[in-house]
C-alpha cells in the first residue's frame, strides 16, 4: 500500500514526472546549476485562470533563443505541462515557473553545444513580493550602491538567474531597515530590483519607467498598456535616482503581486508618504483586467 | 538483496549522504539554483594526493563570507567530507568541488537571512579544460566582445556560478573555430575565461597577468610563486588585448589541468606558433610541485 502523494504545497515537472514540490530536484551536475546556464519565466494563476499566458510563453521562447537553449517542447506542450502542475496542486492562485537548463555535455567535454538541454516546471502557492502589511502602507525602497549586471555582460531581456548583485543589494537594504532594494546602472540611474520593475509618477505628473538594462516585465507591459488606456502621460527612458526621490508616487511591478506601492525611498516619504491616487487606479485596473477574456485562460481543473 | 552503489564515476555528498554522482541532486527550490545564490571551490587530487587543499579551503571560507553564506562546517569537517568522496570513488586523479548554497527561506519570505544554507560536495574524474591534442599543439584562444561581469556588480574574487557571459562568449568562440575564449573588461583589457586566468610573456619578456576583475585562482597564485622562484620577471596589472596579441608566449591557468599553452589568438600565431620555453619550464615546475610536501596532502584511501 502506498500513500497518495501530497500535491497541496505545489507540484513540479521533473524528467517527465509530476512530483510534489518538496521532492523536486535537479541533477547537481546540470550546468543550469553549476554555471547558472538557464532561463525561465513565471506566469501566475489567479482565481483559477492563467493571466497573459501567451505573453509569458512568447518571452520564454525568446529567452531560450537568446541563450541558445532548447526546451524541447512547443508552447502548446509547455502549456499542457504547466496546466497539469496547477491541476494536480488544485491551487486557485498559483505562481507557475517554466525553466530551460543547459543540462550537461558528455563527461570531459566543455562544449555547451553538446549538452542535452532540460526542461523543468513547477506550480506553487501564489507568491507576493510584498506582504499584506507592506502592500497596505507601501514599501520602503532602498537605492543600492551595487551596480546591476550590465547588458554588455548579460542580456537583461532574457530572464536569468544571475541575481548575486540583487541579493547582495537586498541584504544591504534589509540590514538598513528597508523592505526591498533597487539597483542602479552605476551612472546614477535606477534600473530594477529583485523580481520587479520600477515606476514613478514624477513631479510633472508623468509616469516614468527605465527602458535600459531591465527585464521587459509582462506586468511592466501591462502597466504601460493600462496607462495608455487611462490617459496617464508616459515615458520609457533612463530614470535618475533624484527624479525617483522627488516623485509624487512610486510603485514596483511584478508577476508576484502586480503593482506594489512604494511610499518611502531610503526611508524618506514619497510625496505625502501615502499610496497615491494614480497607483491606486492602476492597481485596481490591474486586478480588473484579470477578468478580461483577452488575458484570461481558465485552468481546466477536472479532466 | 540490494546492488552495491556504483561510485566509479564519482561520488557526491548531499544532505548528509554519500551517493553516486549520477544520483546527486539539489532541490529545485534551492536559491542556489533559482537565484544562483551560491559559492564554490574546486581542488584537485593528483596521483592520490590533494594539491594545495589549504589554499582552496581558505578561499572557500572567504567566498562564503563575502556572499554571507555559511557552509555549517569547519575546514577540518569539509576536508573529511571531500576525502570521503574521493575515498569512496577510489579515484587517484580527481576534480573535487565544495559548494555552499543559500537554501531557501520559509515559504512566503523573500529574506535571504532567513534561509537555511546548504553544503554540497562531489568528487569526479579529473577534468582537463583542454584535451590532449589541444595541450600538445596549444589552444586557439578567441578574444570575445562580451564583457565580463564587472566587479562593481559581482565580486569576482568570490568564486561564483555567474557564467552566462563566459558561456555566450564561449559559444561564439567555438562557432568561429576557436578552442576557448577570453573576455575583456569592455575597455580593451583582457580579463579571464571560463574557469581560467590568462598569462602572457610579453614582447619584453615580462610575464603579465591581469589583476582586476578576475578570480584570484590558486593555480594563478602557483604560477606567480613559480615565476618568482625561477626568476621570471613578473607584472600583475591590466593587460591590453594588443599586448597579448603581440606576446612571445601565452597560456591559461586552471585547476583543470594546470598550465595550458595558447599558441594562437583569434587564429593568429603567438610568437612562432609553438609552445614556448618559459611555458614549458613553468608547466614542468607545476607538476613537479605536486610532489612537494608543502602542497601535497595524501588521501587516506583505506581506513
Amino acid at each position: 500500500m502506498t500513500t497518495a502523494p501530497d500535491y497541496s504545497q505545489g507540484v513540479a515537472y521533473v524528467r517527465g514526472q509530476y512530483v510534489p514540490i518538496a521532492d523536486a530536484a535537479i541533477p547537481l551536475t546540470d550546468w543550469g546549476f553549476l554555471r547558472s546556464d538557464a532561463t525561465y519565466d513565471v506566469v501566475t494563476v489567479w482565481e483559477g485562470a492563467f493571466f497573459r499566458l501567451d505573453a509569458h510563453l512568447e518571452r520564454f521562447a525568446r529567452s531560450c533563443a537568446s541563450f541558445r537553449l532548447d526546451p524541447g517542447r512547443s508552447p502548446e506542450q509547455i502549456t499542457e505541462v504547466l496546466e497539469q502542475c496547477v491541476r494536480l496542486s488544485g491551487l486557485r492562485n498559483s505562481y507557475v515557473e517554466m525553466i530551460a537548463t543547459r543540462g550537461q555535455p558528455p563527461w570531459g567535454s566543455r562544449d555547451p553545444r553538446q549538452a542535452v538541454n532540460q526542461f523543468y516546471a513547477f506550480a506553487v502557492p501564489f507568491v507576493w513580493i510584498a506582504d499584506e502589511a507592506q502592500r497596505t502602507r507601501g514599501l520602503n525602497l532602498m537605492v543600492s550602491d551595487v551596480q546591476r549586471i550590465p547588458a554588455s555582460s548579460v542580456d537583461p531581456r532574457a530572464k536569468n538567474y544571475h541575481w548575486n548583485d540583487l541579493t547582495m543589494g537586498l541584504l544591504g537594504a534589509l540590514d538598513a531597515g528597508g523592505d526591498t532594494v533597487v539597483l542602479t546602472d552605476g551612472a546614477g540611474h535606477v534600473v530594477e530590483g529583485p523580481g520587479f520593475n520600477v515606476f514613478c509618477l514624477n513631479a510633472q505628473g508623468v509616469l516614468v519607467t527605465p527602458d535600459q538594462g531591465v527585464l521587459e516585465g509582462i506586468t511592466r507591459r501591462t502597466v504601460l498598456e493600462m496607462a495608455q488606456a487611462l490617459g496617464v502621460p508616459l515615458e520609457q527612458r533612463t530614470l535618475p535616482v533624484q527624479e525617483l526621490q522627488e516623485a509624487r508616487e512610486a510603485f514596483v511591478s511584478s508577476s508576484g503581486g502586480g503593482l506594489l506601492p512604494v511610499t518611502r525611498i531610503n526611508g524618506k516619504a514619497v510625496g505625502d508618504g501615502c499610496v497615491g491616487p494614480v497607483t491606486r487606479q492602476l492597481t485596481a485596473t490591474y486586478w480588473a483586467w484579470h477578468h478580461d477574456p483577452r488575458y484570461r485562460r481558465a485552468v481546466q481543473y477536472a479532466l
